[in-house]
């Protein structure tokens, strides 16, 4: 199958903004989205790091619709449209479909647990039969740390086989290089293009034959990372591989949504950016201070962010 | 406060019955309901054993509306409307409160794993302060196995100093008795009424201060648990129990949802019953044999069901 038209690069799971009433601010979404397709990043919309799962369908919609409305071009997007309920990824996924959107990433459904293959087999089946569109592109979204649900190698192997082309990839947000590597190795020369979920594998992922990454961190650090994307054969590779570790490092210390959150707030000079949904708590004074100063020691900045 | 009004006793987690194709069936629904209060049960609809994280927002608002229309009491019932978006819960809560519920049942934010005590207090009281109703009763949902996010201590003493009688009491379902003991022992004397999640714990619990439990199971075997509420005092009531453990056991050696259900299409002459939505899959044919065989050996009965 041919796989030419097909997302790759650096995509960032966009956090999404909040006004003070805790609604989200379409405005302040479609500006952050503009910024990062200038610097090269591609829109995961409505991850994990977007508080996506803090969210209603409806407010996926409307935000979705909005974004698309606005001009943004939906073959950069990759919205998330996994949820608990099969009714729920249904209308989201047919919806992000209908928008032109150039694929979906796709928790399973993540409340039961234990569930098999089989049971997971069936929901990813289910979404596929129901949306009918053989334009659609779905990433499978391995994540066990948070979803506690994996995405085995059996499980890829079996929907591989029954939606070759429709079943496209997989974001690997494991943490573990051995999984992303299977991954790969299995199912890469099957068109299978697998993402690791964060930039810290990203040069080796590329080697490995990867396709790019989606990374939080790429809310904030998005120009260096595609950098390295698009220039990761040159022999400075490996230093700016080092210099995205350093900067990731740095966030890592924090809470991560919070964090990307301040640090855009930060930069972009507009506070309400700080503000998360609950379950989330926004960093304290104290961690604001903090961030800021480790960040500004190692020299980063958010060029263009603001105004 | 006057806890006068309070649900107390034995409640189901009311099962879901699907159509093929998998839309949710409204009358058998009704039908399990009426069944269950005759048999001196209550309706915790939409729990984790009602495949509730599997139904939209929208199908459970549609399913209750069903339900209340049908003539069911709404004092009986305790619909489960915690969901991982803020807005879901707020919606749901505030739908459950205008028909009349008795209480609601409420899971903490399940998808973000880690979050501090300070953003669970957030969450609900977030929807505490949006649904602004003095008349809700919410029961915490404690089920670290399945939702991975506890209902602390130091979390329930919080909400009980901040909105006491609101916060009226939990559902224990970690299967842990020195949990449910510390539950009891440190918040029933201020009103707040604790449900062990399964039958197994329902003398224990009552001999120690709970009112009641809500289980799996007691959509199977209902009068016999209510039967043990009713008479906890008696002579006979560890024989009671002995005999509701044994029972309970046979259900625990199969899925647990898959096995309620056929259970309940094999006693009410109802194939379809046995029907469950993915990520959950059915019983195999051998396994509905050897449960059926299970339940005969022991005597077990679904009186009334049939008809």
């Amino acid at each position: 199958m041919s796989t030419a038209d097909r997302i790759t690069g650096v995509l960032s799971p966009v956090v999404t903004p909040f006004k003070a009433d805790l609604t989200p601010d379409p405005d302040r979404f479609i500006r952050q989205c503009r910024w990062l397709l200038s610097q090269d990043v591609g829109l995961a919309v409505f991850g994990t790091n977007s508080e996506a799962n803090s969210l209603s369908t409806e407010e996926k919609v409307e935000l979705l619709d909005r974004l698309v409305g606005a001009g943004v071009d939906p073959a950069r997007m990759m919205p998330g449209t996994g949820c608990c309920a099969l009714t729920d990824s249904v209308r989201l996924t047919a919806h992000a479909m209908k928008l032109g959107c150039g694929g979906v990433l796709m928790l399973p459904p993540f409340y039961y647990k234990g569930v098999s293959d089989d049971g997971l087999f069936r929901s990813f089946a289910e979404v596929i039969e129901r949306v009918g569109d053989r334009r659609l592109r779905i990433y499978l979204y391995h994540i066990p740390p948070v979803s506690q649900v994996a995405i085995t190698l059996p499980l890829i192997e079996r929907l591989l086989k029954a939606y070759p082309g429709v079943v496209a990839g997989a974001k690997d947000s494991s943490g573990d290089w051995n999984n992303t590597q299977a991954y790969l190795v299995n199912f890469a020369s099957q068109g299978f293009d697998v993402f690791p979920g964060s930039e810290t594998f990203l040069l080796q992922g590329l080697r490995a034959g990867g396709v790019g990454c989606i990374s939080a961190t790429a809310n904030v650090n998005p120009g260096a990372i595609a950098r390295l994307f698009g220039t990761w054969k040159a022999g400075d590779a490996d230093v700016q591989q080092g210099r995205l570790n350093e900067i990731r490092t740095i966030f890592a210390k924090y809470p991560m949504i919070p964090a990307l959150k301040a640090a855009i707030a930060h930069h972009g000079g507009d506070a309400s950016w700080a503000t998360v949904r609950p379950p989330l708590v926004e960093l304290t004074q104290a961690q604001q201070a903090s961030l800021v100063a480790d960040l500004d020691r190692a020299g980063f900045t958010m060029p263009g962010l603001k105004g």
